[in-house]
C-alpha cells in the first residue's frame, strides 16, 4: 500500500512551527510494517490543498491529512478537500453534537458559534472519533485512493491515527508483514567509517536493511527484518545484530533508547563506585548529565566547576607551582584535580576536564580544542589529551561526551582489572 | 518566485528523526520577504527523488534540496538529480579537493576512499561552498527550474543557506515587498495569558501580523509588517513593537536571539558583578547555561554541585543542626548554600538552589517539583519559593531558567537598588 501524508498550515510553511505530525504518522506506522512514501507540506491556501491531494492521489493509495480543521477562517481543509473531490460541505449532524458537547466540556473553551464550522463535512464522508477535541476527522474513497483528514493538534491527532486510523488500514491491507528492528548506539567513529565496517550485512532483497542515523556528536544504527512471520523476522534480524556486534566492538554504548548517562549509571550502581567531578571548560555540562538521571544521588555526591585558577587551588588542591609550570590546561593539572575531587571528596573516582572550548584563548601550542581528561581511582590516574574542532558549544559536547564515553569503557573494563590505555 | 523545498532520507519518512530544516529554511527565507509555497519528503529512493523533483519543477520556480550527500551507498540525490535532469555524474576536481581538505582538517575523521564519492556532482552544475562539511553543495537551472541541493546536516546547511543560496534568490527576486519584523523573548506568562495581553495588537489586514512561537519553557513573540517601502514598514512596525513591550513589561527577557544567559551576562559584566553558584537539583545545569557565554571567567569563577549532604557542610558550610532542622530541600538550606558560596569564593552574588527533581523523592509537605532558590548579596539573602510540575527534565529546566530569570532581575533593579520581593 503506497501511503502519503499531507501537512497543511501557513505556521508550518513559514516555519515558525516545526512539523512533528509527519514523524509521528511515519514511526506509527512504521511499527506496523507501513511504509510513508511522500509526504507534503502546503500552507492554509485552497488552490494549493486541492493541487496537492491531486498529486498525492495520482501516487498513493491513501493519503493521511493532518491540519486545518480548527473554527477560524484560514482552516480550509474541508472546503478544500470538498472542492478536490467534488463533494458538497454541509453540517454533519453527528459532527455538530460532538463539537458542542466538547466546547462544554473542554476547559478554557468558551463556547462560540465559530465552533460550528467544524461539523461541515464533505458528503459522502465517514467520520474519525476525536476523544480530545472539537475537531471531529473524517474520511472518504475517491478515485481508488483513501483520504483521512485529522486535526493538527499532536495529541488530537496521534490518538485518532492509532484508535481509527491505522486500524482501518491494517484491515485493508492484504498481508500483514511482519518487522522486527534493533537499534545500537555508537560513540567514537565517523559515519562513512562504521558504514565501511558494516559492509554488506544489509540485505535488502531479503527484507534486511541496515540505516545509520547521525545526531551530533553520536550515531544509532538501526537494523529492520521485514518478514512474513516473527519467526522468520527474528531469524533474519538475530544474526546480523551479532555481526554489528562484533564489527562496532566497544563503539556501541547501549541498544534502543538508553543514553550514555544511563549506561553509566548503571555500571556505577553495579560496580558499588562512587563518582565526584571536576570540570573546567565543560563548564558543569557532565554533572549536570550525570544528574538527569534519576537516583544518582547513591553514585553521586558532587561535582566541582573550577572554572578560576584560584577555584582550582582552593577546592581541588591544584598546587600554584603547578598551574604556573604547566598551565591550567595540562595533563598535569587535569590528573590534579582528578585526584583532588578524589580525595576531598572521598568517592572512589575522580573525573576532571580542563580545556579550551573557545571561540577566544586558544594559542599556537595549545589551540581551541586542546582538551585533558583525567580519571583518578584508588591506585592510578589515567589521562589523555584530545583536540577537538568546532564551535564551542561542539567543544564542549564533545568533552563532556568523551569524558562519559571513557568513563563507561573504564568500568567495563575494571571488572577484570584492565588498564584503559 | 514560487518556491519549494525537497528534504531525502529514509530516517525522515520513517519518522526517526523530525526534519528541522524545511522549518529552518522556511523561516529564514521569510525573513527576507520570500515564502514556501509546497514542501515534499521522500526516503532514499532514486526513483522517488526523481519523480519529486520533477513534480516540484512543474510548480516552482527554485527548488531547495537537502539531504542526500553524504559518502555512504544510500546517499542517492547527487545521481537522481543527474538523471531527473539528463546530466551525467562527474568527479569535480573543486569538489574533490574540498572533500579531501575538509576530511584531513576535521579531527576524528579518518579519511576514506567513500568521501570521494562525495566529489561526484551532475554535469554543468556551480557549487555551493559548505565551510563546516566535506559534502559540497551545488546548484544548477533545469527547465526554468534553479535547483539548489545542500547536505541534510543542519548546521552545513544554515550556512550554506544563509551565505550562498539566499542572497543568489535574492539577487533574481525582484523584490516588491519589505517585510520587517522584531521578536520578543518571553519567560513566565503561559500562551493564553500572552494572547490575552497582546490581544488587538495585530492589524493583519494592514499587514501586521504577530506570531507566538512557544518552546518550552520561554516563549517568542514576532511582530510582522509587510509593506511597499522600508519606510513604511518600519511606520508600521514601531508602534506595534511600542505597544507589546508596553504590555509583556519585565517578561520580556531580550530580543531577536540573544539568549537568556546572554542578558545575565551582559549585565553582570555591565554591573561589574561577580558570581559564584551552589547547585542541587539542577545539577550543574545552570553552571553550563553560565559558561555557555564565552568570556564568562571574568565574572564566573566557580560553581559547586552538591548532591549529598555532607558535600553541602563540606563545600558550602551549611550546619549539619540546619539540615537536620529543616532539611535540604528548605528556604533556611537555600539561603545557606548561597551565602556560603558567596563567601567561600569571594564572589559579589551567590546563587543557589535546592529542591526535589523526581520522580522519586517527594513528600505530602515536599512534593516533587518542590524548589528552593536564594540569592545572597553583600547585604541581603533573597529566597523564594517554587512549586514547578512535570517531568524531572522539565522541573530541571524550570529550576534554572526561574534562576537565570531571578538573576535578570535583580541585576536589572540593582541599578537603583530596589529589592526584588
Amino acid at each position: 500500500m503506497r501511503i502519503a501524508t499531507l501537512s497543511i498550515g501557513d505556521e508550518l510553511t513559514r516555519g515558525q512551527v516545526i512539523d512533528t505530525n509527519a514523524g509521528t504518522i511515519a514511526s506509527l506506522l512504521l511499527m506496523e510494517g507501513l511504509r510513508i512514501q511522500r509526504h507534503v507540506t502546503v500552507g492554509d491556501n485552497e488552490s494549493d490543498i486541492i493541487e496537492a491531494l491531486g498529486y498525492l492521489s495520482r501516487i498513493s493509495d491513501a493519503i493521511i491529512v493532518t491540519g486545518g480543521l480548527g473554527p477560524t477562517a484560514d482552516d480550509l481543509t474541508s472546503r478544500a478537500a470538498a472542492r478536490a473531490t467534488g463533494r458538497r460541505l454541509v453540517v454533519h449532524e453527528k459532527a455538530r453534537t460532538h463539537v458542542r458537547t466538547m466546547s462544554g466540556r473542554l476547559e478554557n473553551l468558551i463556547f462560540c458559534p465559530l465552533n460550528d464550522k467544524q461539523a461541515m463535512i464533505p458528503t459522502k464522508s465517514e467520520l474519525i472519533a476525536n476523544p480530545n477535541g472539537t475537531a471531529c476527522g473524517f474520511y472518504f474513497m475517491h478515485s481508488g485512493t483513501f483520504m483521512f483528514f485529522m486535526p493538527g493538534v499532536p495529541s488530537e491527532m496521534s490518538v485518532m491515527l492509532r484508535e481509527s486510523v491505522i486500524p482501518f488500514i491494517l484491515e485493508r491491507v492484504p498481508r500483514k508483514r511482519v518487522i522486527r528492528s534493533v537499534s545500537m548506539n555508537l560513540f567514537g567513529p565517523c559515519e562513512a567509517e562504521v558504514d565501511e565496517l558494516l559492509l554488506g550485512i544489509a540485505r535488502p532483497e531479503q527484507g534486511l536493511t541496515l540505516g545509520i542515523c547521525v545526531t551530533f556528536p553520536w550515531m544509532k544504527v538501526t537494523l529492520r527484518a521485514e518478514a512474513d512471520s516473527d519467526n522468520a523476522a527474528d531469524a533474519l534480524l538475530a544474526p546480523a545484530v551479532e555481526s554489528v556486534r562484533q564489527r562496532v566492538r566497544e563503539y556501541c554504548f547501549s541498544t534502543g533508547d538508553v543514553s550514555i548517562d544511563a549506561v553509566d549509571a548503571e555500571l556505577l550502581r553495579m560496580r558499588h563506585l562512587t563518582l565526584a567531578l571536576a570540570e573546567s571548560c565543560s563548564g558543569g555540562l557532565i554533572a549536570k548529565r550525570i544528574t538527569d538521571i534519576s537516583g544518582c544521588s547513591a553514585y553521586f555526591s558532587e561535582g566541582i566547576v573550577t572554572y578560576s585558577n584560584a577555584a582550582k587551588s582552593r577546592l581541588l588542591g591544584v598546587s600554584e607551582e603547578l598551574l604556573a609550570t604547566f598551565g591550567a590546561v595540562s595533563t598535569e593539572c587535569a590528573a590534579a584535580m582528578a585526584q583532588g575531587v578524589r580525595l576531598a571528596s572521598g568517592s572512589d573516582l575522580g573525573l576532571a576536564v580542563t580545556g579550551i572550548a573557545g571561540p577566544d584563548g586558544g594559542s599556537l601550542e595549545k589551540p581551541v580544542g586542546t582538551v585533558f581528561i583525567s580519571l583518578a581511582t584508588a591506585d592510578r590516574c589515567l589521562s589523555r589529551h584530545f583536540q577537538f574542532n568546532g564551535s564551542r558549544d561542539e567543544i564542549r559536547t564533545m568533552t563532556a561526551w568523551s569524558a562519559l564515553d571513557w568513563l563507561r569503557r573504564y568500568l567495563l573494563e575494571s571488572d577484570g582489572g584492565a588498564c584503559l590505555e
